[in-house]
């Protein structure tokens, strides 16, 4: 009986197959432990190699927040995160309903103090814990050293692509939750789930695989540091500034393959030598691709044209090694060159050279025997024989050995075929043997430079999203935002990047944004159905993150000040069989917010107090726009979208409350929707319009006027008095009355 | 070089590959044509031989309501919807937006009348048009013959599978449309599109995947004759009745494989040996499936009896035909059975013989020679030789020929054993062809029974689904519902089916609903939130649905008059991208049910006039309400929840309007939510109580209370009297103020 041992337990975060791996998505194998004093959050991709880390201090929430930007396929829950309380719980509900991911059974307990001290310096090549900054991270090192036992484990071999820890603090980035990922459809959208519609989908011109997953990691999680902004932008400048430069840039990426996933799969000794050549391939662009950034001036660029090792020995060892097309499996042979190694060299002309030998033998026994149709024949049973057809049989010299009879000739070999045949066979058999052996110490070779491949790799990928962000910008027509600490958010003609590229048939109006931290601190936002109001607050947020992830933005010009989080309320479906009602969803949401934004947040609210009745409602709207107004409680930049159109009259109570409505036109009997934002409020929905518009039947309507005016004259539900907002200048939408009408442009 | 002709073009409608099929779902291809009088709506499902047409009179709409119901995946348009106009554009965007699927192009003015008149008959297997109850449906006769030549051109064979036509009428069936399939979740949630969580997921308990199959399509079809409806519950009952003929039933259909896709598969050539054979097994299973309802008493049961091939001759014929455990492929050979056919039992003999016999030269040998460790061996390059190690050499006779020399030994023919081998080697050869032949014998000859195992397959689906409706109408303990036309739906203790297996945490409670065609047309429901409206009204509409398919419903009692619709207005999220808002989305589906309902109709309207401001949505829920109980106009019954709690004042003005609320028993603090519903208005929404309870900030919340006490007081948007709701007596959700007040049980 053979023994057969576990080889590899392959589990959702442990996949190395190519064809089971979404290009442009990391996936990575989650490992959290949470004991006094905080979380300790370490995730791994042994796909790509990259291990990132971080200790989480603060509530649960943040460590969700954290798993929604890694969206890993399997966690592994350590210390009080597996008492089996309601924190526990909670968290499995999240990861499972939420993130769709499978939380692996590992036993944290076993880690001890001493295996971390020994096994992460040796792991990550460090002397010890102090230099890895991992000292005063107890939790995080357990969080770690869990991950790495468990990937051994499954593994069955080393990790030695996981040599580089990435720490980073939650005070680097922005606070983007999973519920603002969602609804900024940042990277997919909310209906369909499709890229298709994304900001991702925007962005992404990247050209490489490596690139498509570092700028989903960088939307993901926009930067706090407006100097560290400022260089990406730099960066992304002077792309923009040299379209030759980046033409020839975009170029030189579109012949990269994966390297990250490549080398892993060289190290596991997945690889085909198909892919290991591709590695030569890839290699052979460096120096092309690092001598383009010679002249750049942009400090990140230059760091890459300093820091790309372009791996010429590497590429010279594979080039020199495998065959120019080598087959897909190495049992295929023929994929070490010619050159490579003498022995092999020879043990093959010594097989071509018999080959050659037996043409020759065919004309000679022709001559020989005067059997003019005489030939020589292989196939897989009986190797090489001489075929001579019936009504030549006389012909046949004894020294033919007969071996098959066919219907229409016979099959004979001879001593000196079979010698030959012998020869050939025994030669091929070592000529395998010999290529498996040189490849293996190519492969070696190979992994000895892992660190320093993985190295360009990451610098490849810096390249190639700066290249992605100036090409959007180059194409979109975007401007540099000017971003600061400032306190003031003012955009001047800015535009949806989404909406303006998805819906094509008509131009997209451009609209201007002011928010600071004194008089324009909230703005309430009324006016028709239809005519824009969630797509402005929309874009406020987009122009925001995308400049703080180093991108140009979709307007005329922008002054940004740094956020440090982002907290939207926008819509929300039932979810019946969990219990949960509408309402409950969106005051859950409200609650969230208010416990975690700051004053340096923007909040994107749209129609809060909808889902109760219409008191109630208008009651909590108004409580959380005074509570968000209240500097002493949160005094966040917020922008609040409501029919509500009472909320109006916040405006004269409070401080920081500005408002504004959608412009619209009338022209008779006609109404024009603009999509322009003007100060101001509403001074009607239009929602019987637009009743009419989507073919509610006539009588309705009519009654459903005649309600309304004795609704506006008797019982009007408050008091304030509305203002009338500016009129318009453009104009957009027309809602004819009747056919004979006059349409407007 | 080789001719490569197409032999066929896989199009997603014309599948045949079982891993790329869903198990319970069709995969239907439809053709629709529209021409003056109508439109003609073909469908065809290849892989299960079933086709369905219909020919639609009345409005586009019917016609999308008709594609929401087959969902196929490829659509070829003819005559007016290949028109190029806005009814091509609207169906366009339909087919790709809502049901994804192609559209493929044909040239439908190519189909002649001649064609139809010669091409139908001969498909379909009667003498003319006019048996086939097509001649007074020109446009349907163009649909079916675009079809069928569609699809012989794709397929590049004949349609032996598509011989039955199942011709409907629209009005056999309740309008259901897409929203309404959506809203209602009958065949995947609205969040995560699973079935897990939907009504197909609780009523699915078949056992084969025809049945699973069948029991979509009826969910999507409930029936309108009460007679048809009496009928299948009466199969159901007998089912429920005796749980022994119910769990034998069960045990016999757990065996049986889907007749219909493996029919195809074999029609089609594509079928394994295996495959084959599993016709064999599923036949066997029908004699004993058949004999169970002998006894029976409901007629579809005893139809099935009556009707149900039990194919035993087929069963027979494979059973003599092909071995117990065939290989997957034919070329693996031993897929004829010994005994079957002579010559192919002499041939294997030979091969075995001679096999027997080089095992007998092996010991020879040895003997004669004296070489003790001779033995003889098999490579798929030599063949059979005789090996000799490097110590023998000086014994081997000068017969043996040397075929092989390696490192330890010496490898030896001899021509006894060449004359052995070219035996066998020739033999091998002719097994091969042979059974090639007998298999294709078996194929042709089972392919000459298709219909019969078609019928057969149909009336198995049939069997399953009344066991499966059997199932879960015992485990759920449902009752028999009593339908008729009389006009009023009266359910006592109904329950929502998915909810109470979903929610399984705390006993759902039963409501009763009562409605009629005159004081009790509408009921108005409010309440607070998380209280259960929406699951109330989506209850009753599953009870209706449910008892229209033909099975039980969850409920004490139920006297349902059949309704000819259901109508759903839920909810309903952004589409930014497309530029519609949520209320123009929600006006065009309260238009569109304006439009289609009649008064025996059954309507659900979730919070309509919610994205618009307060009057504006007061003014059009109002006169939508107004419109619907006008008898003249629209008179159907109809549920609707709303938070506007001034449209309680209706049921004094309108005739036929009943107010309801969710009752709720206050404890000093606390509030309890009962989930049951009871006469009368709310008298409050609670709204801010939840808001609480979702965690917003106790500042936020006492301030909402003051602004809510000055709104009632000051300027009360309605001046109506409230009705306070009866005294609830059970209790459910307990809300505390604080932690140490009472909590009530």
């Amino acid at each position: 009986l053979v023994k057969r041992d576990v080889i590899r337990v392959v589990t959702p975060g442990t996949i190395l197959e190519t064809n089971m791996l979404e290009e442009g998505k990391n996936n990575f194998i989650a490992s959290l432990y949470a004991g006094k004093g905080g979380y300790g959050c370490a995730f791994a991709d042994i796909s790509t190699g990259e291990v990132r880390a971080c200790q989480v201090e603060g509530d649960v929430q943040c460590l969700k927040s954290e798993l929604g930007r890694f969206s890993p396929s399997e966690v592994l829950l350590g210390g009080e995160l597996a008492g089996g309380g309601s924190l526990e719980d909670g968290l499995r509900a999240f990861l499972k309903e939420r993130l769709g991911c499978v939380v692996s059974g590992f036993d944290f307990s076993s880690v001890s103090k001493q295996e971390c001290a020994e096994v992460l310096p040796a792991q990550f090549g460090a002397q010890n814990l102090e230099l890895l900054s991992l000292a005063d991270k107890p939790q995080l090192q357990i969080a770690l050293c869990a991950l790495l036992r468990y990937l051994g484990e499954t593994q069955q071999r080393g990790l030695e692509c996981l040599n580089t820890l990435d720490l980073y603090s939650g005070e680097d980035y922005m606070n983007l939750d999973l519920t603002a990922c969602r609804n900024l459809e940042l990277i997919r959208t909310l209906r369909a789930g499709e890229k298709r519609g994304s900001l991702l989908w925007v962005l992404d011109h990247t050209h490489t695989a490596m690139g498509k997953r570092l700028l989903r990691q960088w939307v993901e999680k926009p930067l706090l540091s407006p100097t560290r902004i400022s260089k990406r932008l730099n960066a992304v400048g002077e792309l923009y500034d040299n379209t030759m430069l980046l033409g020839e840039c975009e170029e030189a990426l579109s012949d990269v393959f994966d390297l990250e996933r490549l080398m892993s799969r060289i190290v596991y000794g997945n690889a085909s030598p198909r892919e290991l050549k591709s590695l030569e391939y890839t290699a052979r662009r460096l120096p092309q691709l690092r001598g383009l950034l010679g002249e750049c001036r942009a400090q990140y660029l230059r760091d890459i044209y300093r820091d790309l090792d372009t791996l010429d020995d590497v590429a010279d060892l594979v080039g020199r090694a495998v065959s120019d097309e080598p087959p897909i499996a190495l049992k295929d042979g023929g994929v070490i060159k010619a050159g490579f190694d003498q022995n092999l060299d020879e043990l093959r002309s010594l097989v071509s050279g018999a080959k050659g030998f037996i043409a020759g033998i065919e004309s000679g026994e022709r001559e020989r025997t005067g059997i003019k149709n005489l030939k020589i024949g292989y196939n897989r049973v009986f190797g090489y024989y001489i075929e001579v057809t019936k009504s030549y049989l006389e012909l046949v010299p004894e020294t033919y050995i007969r071996k098959q009879t066919l219907a229409n000739c016979e099959r004979y070999i001879t001593d000196e075929l079979k010698e030959l045949e012998n020869k050939i066979f025994t030669a091929t058999e070592q000529i395998e043997r010999v290529e498996q052996e040189l490849y293996q110490r190519v492969r070696g070779e190979v992994c000895k430079n892992l660190s320093r491949i993985q190295r360009s790799a990451g610098l490849v990928a810096r390249l190639d999203v700066f290249c992605s962000f100036a090409r959007v910008s180059l194409s979109g027509g975007y401007c540099r935002p000017q971003v600061d600490l400032s306190g003031t958010i003012e955009i001047k003609e800015g535009r949806h990047p989404v909406v303006e590229l998805m819906v094509k048939s008509t131009p997209f109006v451009s609209n201007d944004v002011y928010l600071d931290m004194n008089q324009n601190r909230i703005a309430i936002i009324t006016g028709p159905n239809m005519a824009g109001k969630s797509t402005y607050m929309r874009m406020t947020a987009l122009i925001v993150l995308m400049a703080q992830i180093g991108c140009f933005v979709p307007a005329r010009s922008a002054n940004l000040s740094i956020v440090d989080g982002i907290y939207t309320r926008v819509g929300a479906s039932d979810d019946l069989t969990t219990g949960q009602s509408t309402f409950m969803v969106e005051m859950s949401e409200v609650a969230e917010i208010l416990k975690s934004a700051t004053k340096n947040s923007l909040i994107i609210l749209d129609e809060i107090g909808r889902g109760t009745s219409t008191f109630d409602g208008m009651s909590i709207a108004r409580a959380v726009v005074e509570y968000i107004a209240d500097k002493r409680r949160l005094g966040a930049k917020t922008m609040f979208a409501t029919h509500y159109h009472e909320l109006t009259a916040l405006e004269e109570d409070l401080e920081g409350v500005k408002n504004y409505n959608i412009a619209v036109k009338r022209q008779g009997e006609n109404v024009i929707f603009l999509r322009r934002i003007v100060p101001g409020g509403a001074d009607d929905s239009y929602g019987i319009y637009v009743s009419k518009l989507a073919g509610i039947p006539d009588p309705v309507i009519q009654r459903a006027g005649v309600i309304l005016r004795s609704l506006e004259a008797g019982d009007a539900p408050s008091s304030h008095k509305r203002k009338r907002p500016a009129e318009p200048e453009a104009d957009q939408i027309v809602i004819r009355q009747s056919d004979d009408s006059e349409i407007v442009r």
